[in-house]
């Protein structure tokens, strides 16, 4: 890798939080409250199968940019539908529901190596959520975000071009000088496409401990790293 | 003051960092090395007197918008011209110096006061500085917002009410949820009329010690202290 970048992007949900376990805890707290039998994780994974639809119909030009979280939303009322718990959630309920969202756990080693980044680079998000929804997260989690990028400044959704390109106009940088960071190889592709950098690290367990994608890097990457904590400190430890 | 608010927006240049100072001093260090002899407030003072009028050609419709780095680089321009220094600077000197933006001293008491803040408030900055310009401004002097909103999310300029409730809404908030905090009391008027709520302490010296103008609130403000250090105190323990 030649001259280091002066950004570094991250995807979030996945990359930087567990959402999974987090979308899970909350479910399972307010199944256990209505005495609800269903597993929490099969829901959370259900809930997720909702998350790519709903953004294609806004990137196939359908629908116009709406936040995620009100996709979000939307796509747990089609959930409680497919499950047959609809009659259990009011829409207050469901509201509350939605903000687990927002209070995502991080990775154990996220926080110590986005404090070491910042030391150097400008470390910015560039995910699906929306500006309100990844504030929330960071606060949470104590993420040190220097600036909150991705979707909403794009009004779009990724992969396309246009949602890593708005972050690097951002910033006021070629996407030359921005790496896109992320644990998920079809973000990596699409940012690579749009001129980006690219650095990998897998999350084995985003999906649980069956998990088959993503474990390796599809392509030769700028940087791989086999976590977070070696790729932070690779990447402070390379020359300038 | 009723329930508090959820985020408190910032005013930046005046009320968070001594931009007359930050300006000033870049603009020696050029003047000694090319042995210019002018006072560098007094070009510092120039430079910002172009500001409004560089922004009025926006906001009136005359111009789409533009990020404020690039109107303070041809402001810049202007400033060399009017005062005969255009011949002694080539473009990357221009260049080179339009960088001060990004590198100017907080006040001695913002850094610590945003740090309390942020422990109970969504803390972003509301400034007609770019995404780009506001990011670096608080790598430089250890801001930690939690956020970057103002003009560029708006795409316009304050005192546009656009400004204002673009930044509300890109965190999910009503106006009347979020606090504009300002050392100018035209910012406060303009954020009142468009619903939120409002924070004053004065900055007496930011244009020096012959400042008039903004010493004291000009309204009875929903909050006012006579420092930063006392206005994070008072919000912090009011209750809830």
């Amino acid at each position: 890798m030649s001259a280091q970048p002066e950004a570094l992007i991250f995807d979030v949900f996945g990359t930087i939080v567990d959402w999974r376990s987090g979308i899970a805890a909350a479910c399972k707290e307010a199944f256990e409250r209505k005495q609800i039998d269903h597993d929490p994780h099969r829901f959370a994974d259900l809930w997720r199968d909702e998350y790519q639809p709903a953004m294609e119909r806004i990137r196939s030009g359908g629908r116009g940019y709406v936040a995620l979280d009100i996709l979000h939303r939307e796509n747990l009322d089609r959930v409680l539908d497919k499950t047959g718990l609809a009659p259990r959630f009011n829409a207050a309920e469901r509201d509350t529901l939605n903000h687990a969202w927002e209070q995502l756990p991080p990775w154990a080693d996220s926080v110590a190596a986005l404090q070491i980044l910042k030391q150097r680079f400008i470390i910015a998000p560039c995910s699906n959520g929306s500006i309100a929804l990844m504030t929330r997260l960071a606060k949470f989690g104590g993420l040190p975000w220097d600036a909150i990028l991705g979707a909403e400044i794009a009004r779009d959704y990724k992969p396309r071009a246009q949602v890593y390109l708005a972050s690097c106009a951002a910033l006021g940088l070629e996407p030359s000088r921005v790496m896109m960071v992320a644990a998920h190889n079809d973000d990596l592709e699409a940012a690579a496409a749009a001129g980006l950098r690219t650095g990998f690290f897998p999350r084995a367990q985003e999906y649980g401990a069956a998990q088959k994608t993503d474990l390796e890097p599809s392509q030769d990457w700028d940087l791989v790293s086999s976590d977070m904590t070696g790729f932070a400190s690779t990447l402070l430890n390379a020359p300038v």
